[in-house]
């Protein structure tokens, strides 16, 4: 599972300055950093009036520019997608998720502190504190870290989410939502997925494989 | 397979104003469309000194914006993706994908074709010449739509392409490319697949199943 954590902070505090002094840092150790920002404006990919905008204004669901140095998706959706299935369909190849305006999601957070303090801290016992970002003394039961200091907090984030990290090699995605597997479960799915490709011709070497279900109507599964 | 129509024409010729008005007539018939654009231009996701253009400019392989009405995703590439791998990993629940620009592509094309003629056709015998959009008298083998019917040219598109397509309902992937698979192992598959994880708790009705094996080091299949 990809490493997530959250940027917080009040507005105004300096969490995208935080995030723009993290970014470098983790690309420097060879991670590859995906981020995630919860919006509420507007945004246009492309610019107003060119070749995508267009396609998204009259009605693409999907509206994608392709170029040799990067890629634009705009995508319409009926409902907001959580940030494990936006995790899993976007960035399932990083090594990092940070993400910046998700609050009240149930992952690991990182509080930035404006100076001079504007009250206590928005994130609550129980909710994932990992550390605080602030030039002010503070009492509490995480570290602080100084605004101008982000290498400490990249390697204190590197340390517990990066160095320990393998690889989890077989995922099982149920209409978007993963489902948890045991190492035996795992372990028996790889031999499955190998065997089951074995007799097929033109598979040589691979990193990844995926085997995708798609039902007209709901499948039901009969569970024992 | 997504059926996948190129709109061809040389430059001004209304490639884009023949999209804008086929995508609401698709849209309206219950079809799902997404647009793939050959970009050379720079285009930024969200706007200049916003969050998410401050993530990407810092380094981040991936800059996503999710708000409840949509999504954008900036990823930076080493090398252009195929149109396949843009379609099967960003539009897999599409009906239909349109694309504006990919002219020396293998695929079905309609070239647009400006008034006053500007020359012959771009596209030359055998590279998938579908129809040509011109109010000019024209003598081609295929047929001949004027740009302000784009309703005739949205009928012939659906019969060609919509009405008989079935949803071929499993795919292999092997780093991004799709294994073909024939009727016989699709439905092997299917039951495999259906058989693996029955025994899994909380499983219940579904609609897309995705089963993903990631391998740090290149794997080799033992073809027989």
């Amino acid at each position: 599972m990809i490493p997530i954590v959250s940027i917080t902070g009040r507005s105004g505090s300096g969490k995208t300055t935080l995030l723009e002094s993290l970014i470098p840092l983790f690309r420097a150790r060879g991670y590859r950093v995906g981020t995630i920002k919860h919006g509420s404006h507007r945004f246009n990919l492309d610019q107003e009036g060119k070749d995508s905008w267009r396609h998204a204004q009259a009605g693409a669901e999907v509206a994608m520019i392709s170029t040799p140095q990067g890629l634009g998706v705009f995508r319409l959706l009926d409902r907001e997608k959580s940030i494990e299935e936006l995790a899993e369909y976007y960035l399932s190849d990083m090594d990092l998720i940070l993400v910046e305006g998700y609050k009240a999601e149930r992952i690991p957070k990182i509080e930035v502190r404006r100076s001079p303090p504007d009250g206590g801290l928005l994130t609550g016992e129980g909710e994932g504190l990992l550390a605080v970002v602030s030039d002010g003394s503070l009492s509490v039961n995480v570290p602080v870290f100084p605004p101008d200091d982000p290498k400490s907090l990249a390697d204190f984030l590197e340390e517990r989410f990066l160095r320990k990290r393998q690889r989890e090699e077989v995922q099982l995605l149920i209409d978007g939502h993963r489902v948890p597997l045991n190492p035996f479960v795992q372990d028996l799915f790889r031999s499955l997925l190998l065997a089951m490709i074995a007799p097929l011709k033109g598979i040589g070497h691979f990193s990844r494989l995926s085997l995708r279900l798609e039902t007209s109507e709901e499948t039901k599964v009969n569970t024992p």
